[in-house]
C-alpha cells in the first residue's frame, strides 16, 4: 500500500515537487507536467509523453535525451487535461511539431484529442496516438479497442529517439505508428495496489491465484489461474505473445519483462529465465531486453512481457542513447575492450594430497562415514532446523547445512579415494562445506573441521588426548573466527560443554569414543538450554519478544551432528 | 511477498541465470558471481562488491564501467562463501590488486576476510572493507560494529570509480575508508519481506507504525513510532542522519533516498519533497541526489535517507559516469543545450471577451449563482461520490467533481467580472473544468458547459425552447466526445432522461424552471437506476461481482448537481 504521503489530496502536486527537485539535472516543471531542462532545438520534431501519474518511472521519469521532450502528469491513475496537454507541448514545440501520445484510455483520447485540436488551431503541427499493445483487452479484430500498458514504453522510445534523430514529424509519427503496430503485451497480477491515503487496495486478486490480463487500474482481465511457478508463468506469457507475431516480422525483437512494482527484481530475473530460454528456442534474436520496472502501478502486484517485432529503423531507436531521470543507456565511451568468455573463471589448481599411511586412512574411511552419517541426518533434519531458524533468523540454516554437508561429503570421498590420510580427508571436508554452504555457519564448520584435521594430520592412529586436542583445535579456530562468546545463542553453546566434556573424559582415562558417546546429551541438553540464554547479538533478530525461549538451530544442528557420529559408533558396535 | 519461483532452493542460481542473460552485454558470470564481460587493463586496481542476493540492483547490477568490477553473489540474505569470493576476485585481477568489500555483517567480515587472507598467499594484493553506514546499530563511538545498509552504494561507486580512474590499490582503499568515514544512513521500515517458498513474512512490522533503525534483514531496530506523514518522516530521517556531520566535513553532500521495495517512487518524491528543503535551510548543496531502489531488501517497505558528506575527490568519483546493468551515468554527449528556466512555459494570452448585452449579463449572474450551489454541493458529496466510485472505479470521482467546479465558479466569476454574457461565462465554467478537474468526467462537464454556453449566446433573455436546445446541445457535445451509450453506466444514465424530461415540458409549454424542477427526479431515478443496467464497459471496473447492483458516480453527481440548480430556483422563489 502506499504510506508515505503528506495530504492525499496534494499527493501529485507534492510527489511532482520532489521528481523536480531531485531531478533538475534533466527536467523542469511547466503547468500540466515536465520539460526537459534544455530548450528545444529550433525545428526539432518533439514527442510529449503522458497520461495519469502512478505508473514511475512512465512517465516524467522518461523525459530527456533519446527520449520524450516533456509529459504530461495527470493525478493518479487520471488523464490530465486538455488544457495540461497543450500546456507541455507549447513549452517543447519550436517550430517542428509534437507528437502527443497516450496509452489508449478513454480519458487520455478526449483530453489529448482536443489539447491536438487547440495547439492545431494555433499553428502547431500537432499529432496523437493511442498505443493498443495489451493483448488482454479486446481481440486482435478490435485492435484499437485494446489499452495501452507496458508497450507505452516501446512506443514511447521509439517516436522520441526518432524524433531526436532529425526524423521529421511525419516520420515521428509514422515511427510511433510502426512501433505500436510491432508490439505486444501480455500481463498478469497478483495484488491490487492501495491509493494514497485509502483505507483498501484498488482492487485485489483472490490469494493464491493470477488474474490473467488484469488491467493495471484493475480492469477486467480474460481469466482467473491458480498461482503458477515462475517458469509455468513465462510459458503463458511467451505463448500469449507469440501467437499474435505481425504478420512479415523478422526475428529480431526487443523484449521488457516489466514489474508493476511489488514483483521484484529477482523475481524477475527467475522469470526471464525462462522467457529467454523460450525465445532462443523460438528462433528470436532478442535486442538489448529490459527486465525490471518501467511501467508500474504504485505497488501492484504482477509483472507484464511485451515484445517489439523489430525491423532495422525501429532497432536503430530501440537501441539509441538515452540519459533521462530513470532511463539511461549507451553511456561512458563505447564498452570497448576485450570481451571475456563466460569461462574465463580462475580454476583453484588441482593440489596434491600430503602423504598418509595406512592407519591413518583407515581413520579417514572412518571420519567419511562420520561425514556420511552427519550429511543425512540433515537432510532428514533441513525443515525442523528451518523451522527453529525462522524464529530468530531468515530461515535458511536446514538449507545452509545441508548444502555444506552434501558438499563435504562429496569432497571427503574424493580425498579418500586420492589416498588422503585423515588431516586431508577433514580438511577437504572443511574446505567444501565453507564454499558451498555459504553464510556464517558454513564457514564456522569448514574453519573448525579444517583445524581438526590438521591437528590430526596424515600419520598413524589418534590416540585419546589427539582427539581431544583436536576438538580443542577445532573449538579455537571457530571461535577465534566467529567472535562469538558461550551464551550468545549459537553452536558455541552446544560444542563447548561437548568439547569440555570429551576433555574431561579422556583425562579420567575413558576412551576417546565413549567420552564422545557421552558427551552427546552434554551438547543436546546445552543447545535446547539456548532458550534460557540472554539474547543473541550481532545477528538477524526481528522482533525481542520472538527470541526469547527459542534454541538457537546452529546450536542444535551442532548437538545433532554431534549425536549422529556417536550414533554409528553405537552402530558398528565401537565403544572404545 | 516472493511470488515467483520454481524451486526455492534454486532460487539464487535461477535468479542469475536469468540476470546473466538479459544483462550479457555488460556481465558474464564466474563460479561464485559475476564479473564485467570485457577484461580488466593490466595493472589496473579493481573492486569486488558482494554480500548475500536479495538486495538489486545491490550487488550484481552495479557490475560495470565506473562501478564495480565483479560482484559476488551469495544466496539470499546469505553470505557467500570464502571460495566464491576469492573466485570472483581472482576472475577480475590483473597485477593490479583487488578491493573486496561488503556491509558490515558477521558472515560476510568471516568468509571475505578468508578470502582476502587467500588471495594474498597467491601473491594477489587482495584488501578487504566493512561498510559501517547505519547509526541506528551501534552508537557512534561503536562505528566499527554498525552495519551496512544503503550506504554500501556510495561506498562501493567511490572505491569503484577511483579504481576506473587509474588509481593504486592503496588509493582506492583510501578512497573506500574515506567514502565510508564520510556516509550516514537511517532508515526506517515499515513491513517485512517473505523469503521465496516461505508462507510467512521475515518478520513483520506491526500495522500502522515503523521501526526506525530496524536492519534491512529484520536486525532490531532502535525504536517503534506511529507511522508518521511523509515530511514528519522527512524531519525525523535528515534529523537523525545530520546529527552525525563529520567534524570538518563540507557543505556538500551526495545524498540517496532509498526504497526497499515495496515504498514506491512516487511515495519517495513526496518525501523528497520535504528532505531536499530540509538540507537547502541546513545550508548544504546536494551533487546528483539519488531517489529510488539502490539496495532493496526483497518486497520490503520502507526507505532510507544516505548522506556522504563530500570532499573533491569523493564528489569526483561519486559523479564519475558508470555504465552497468541496473546504474548508468554520464550517459549519451554532454548535456550541452540552451538550459531553460522553470517559467518557460507558455502561457495562455489573455482573451477578451466577446460583447454582451445587460439582459445576458443578469442570466449569467443567475448561472454563476447556479454553479456556485453546484461547487458547495459537491464539496459535500465529495466522500459520498468517493465511496461510489471506488466501488467500481479508481475512488477519485469526488475528488475530481470538487476541483472542477471550484475551478468552474472561479473563471465563471472572473468572466461575469469581466462583462461577460450567459455564453462566456458558461464557456469560461467548462474551460476551466475540464483543465483544472483531469479525467474523463472533467473533459465531458467541460464540452458539455462549453456547447450550452454557445447555443446560449451573450445577448438577451434565452427562452424556454432555447434553454431546452442548448441542454440537447450540451447533450450532443457530450456524448460525440465521451462515445458511451445510454446503459453503458455513466452519467449520460442520468443527462438523457433529464434533457428528454425538460425538453417534452417544454414542448407542453411549461416554463423551463419549472420543467427543470421536475426533471430532477426523472434523473435522480436513473442514476440510482444504474444499478440494474449493464456492465459498464472500458472503464476500470476490477472485478465483475463488485459493480453489479452499483450506482455509478457520474450519473449520481450529474442527479446531485441537477438538484442543486433546481433547489436554488425555489430557494430564490423562482418557479418559472
Amino acid at each position: 500500500m502506499t504510506r508515505l504521503f503528506n495530504d492525499p489530496a496534494t499527493f501529485t502536486e507534492d510527489m511532482l515537487e520532489g521528481f523536480l527537485d531531485a531531478n533538475s539535472r534533466y527536467v523542469v516543471g511547466v503547468p500540466g507536467g515536465v520539460v526537459r531542462a534544455v530548450s528545444t532545438p529550433e525545428g526539432k520534431a518533439t514527442v510529449v509523453v503522458g497520461g495519469g501519474s502512478g505508473h514511475y518511472p512512465a512517465f516524467c521519469g522518461v523525459v530527456g535525451r533519446g527520449f520524450a521532450d516533456g509529459a504530461v502528469v495527470g493525478n493518479i491513475f487520471t488523464s490530465p487535461s486538455a488544457d495540461d496537454a497543450a500546456s507541455v507541448a507549447r513549452a517543447v514545440d519550436n517550430g517542428g511539431g509534437v507528437l502527443l501520445t497516450t496509452g489508449n484510455y478513454a480519458g487520455d483520447v478526449m483530453n489529448f484529442g482536443l489539447a491536438v485540436q487547440k495547439l492545431r488551431s494555433e499553428g502547431i503541427d500537432a499529432r496523437y496516438l493511442a498505443v493498443t499493445d495489451d493483448i488482454a483487452s479486446a481481440p486482435l479484430d478490435q485492435i484499437e479497442k485494446r489499452r495501452g500498458i507496458a508497450g507505452d514504453f516501446t512506443v514511447f522510445r521509439c517516436a522520441s529517439a526518432a524524433a531526436d534523430s532529425g526524423y521529421s514529424m511525419d516520420d515521428v509519427e509514422r515511427i510511433g505508428t510502426a512501433a505500436n503496430d510491432a508490439t505486444r503485451t501480455l500481463g498478469v497480477a497478483f495484488d491490487g495496489c492501495t491509493m494514497p491515503g485509502a483505507g483498501e487496495p484498488l482492487f485485489s486478486v483472490e490469494k493464491g491465484t493470477m488474474g490473467l490480463g488484469l488491467g493495471i487500474h484493475g480492469e477486467p482481465g480474460v481469466s482467473s489461474h491458480e498461482m503458477p511457478s515462475a517458469a509455468e508463468l513465462a510459458d503463458l506469457l511467451v505463448d500469449g505473445v507469440l501467437v499474435e507475431k505481425p504478420a512479415g516480422s523478422s526475428d529480431r525483437i526487443a523484449v521488457i519483462l516489466n514489474g508493476l512494482g511489488r514483483t521484484k527484481y529477482e523475481e524477475l530475473f527467475v522469470v526471464w529465465q525462462t522467457v529467454a530460454r523460450r525465445l532462443r528456442e523460438a528462433g528470436y534474436t532478442v535486442v538489448d531486453p529490459e527486465v525490471g520496472e518501467l511501467v508500474t502501478s504504485l505497488d501492484m502486484a504482477g509483472c507484464s512481457l511485451t515484445i517489439m517485432w523489430l525491423d532495422d529503423e525501429l532497432e536503430r531507436f530501440w537501441t539509441a542513447p538515452a540519459d533521462t531521470p530513470a532511463y539511461r543507456k549507451g553511456a561512458v565511451a563505447a564498452n570497448a575492450g576485450e570481451r571475456r568468455s563466460a569461462s574465463a573463471a580462475v580454476a583453484a589448481g588441482a593440489d596434491t594430497l600430503p602423504e598418509s599411511d595406512e592407519a591413518s586412512r583407515e581413520c579417514a574411511r572412518f571420519v567419511l562415514k562420520s561425514i556420511d552419517a552427519l550429511a543425512e541426518r540433515m537432510v532428514s533434519a533441513e525443515d525442523e532446523l528451518g523451522r527453529i531458524d525462522a524464529v530468530a533468523g531468515d530461515g535458511d540454516h536446514g538449507r545452509g547445512m545441508v548444502k555444506g554437508t552434501a558438499a563435504a561429503r562429496s569432497a571427503a570421498r574424493d580425498a579418500a579415494d586420492r589416498q588422503g590420510g585423515t588431516g586431508s580427508v577433514l580438511a577437504a571436508a572443511g574446505s567444501a562445506w565453507a564454499a558451498k554452504a555459504g553464510g556464517t555457519s558454513g564457514v564456522l564448520w569448514g574453519a573448525a573441521l579444517t583445524a581438526i584435521g590438521n591437528r590430526l594430520g596424515n600419520n598413524g592412529t589418534p590416540g585419546d588426548t589427539d582427539v581431544a586436542e583436536a576438538l580443542r583445535a577445532g573449538y579455537t579456530a571457530l571461535t577465534s573466527l566467529g567472535g562469538a562468546s558461550l551464551g550468545d545463542k549459537t553452536m558455541l553453546d552446544a560444542l563447548d560443554p561437548f568439547v569440555g566434556a570429551v576433555e574431561r573424559s579422556v583425562a579420567a582415562g575413558d576412551g576417546w569414543r565413549s567420552a564422545w558417546s557421552d558427551a552427546v546429551a552434554v551438547a543436546q541438553k546445552a543447545a535446547v538450554g539456548t532458550a534460557d540464554l540472554r539474547p543473541k547479538v550481532g545477528r538477524a533478530r526481528p522482533l525481542a519478544e520472538r527470541s526469547v525461549g527459542t534454541p538457537d538451530a546452529g546450536a542444535v544442528s551442532m548437538a545433532m551432528s554431534v549425536a549422529a557420529v556417536a550414533e554409528l559408533f553405537t552402530n558398528q558396535g565401537i565403544s572404545s
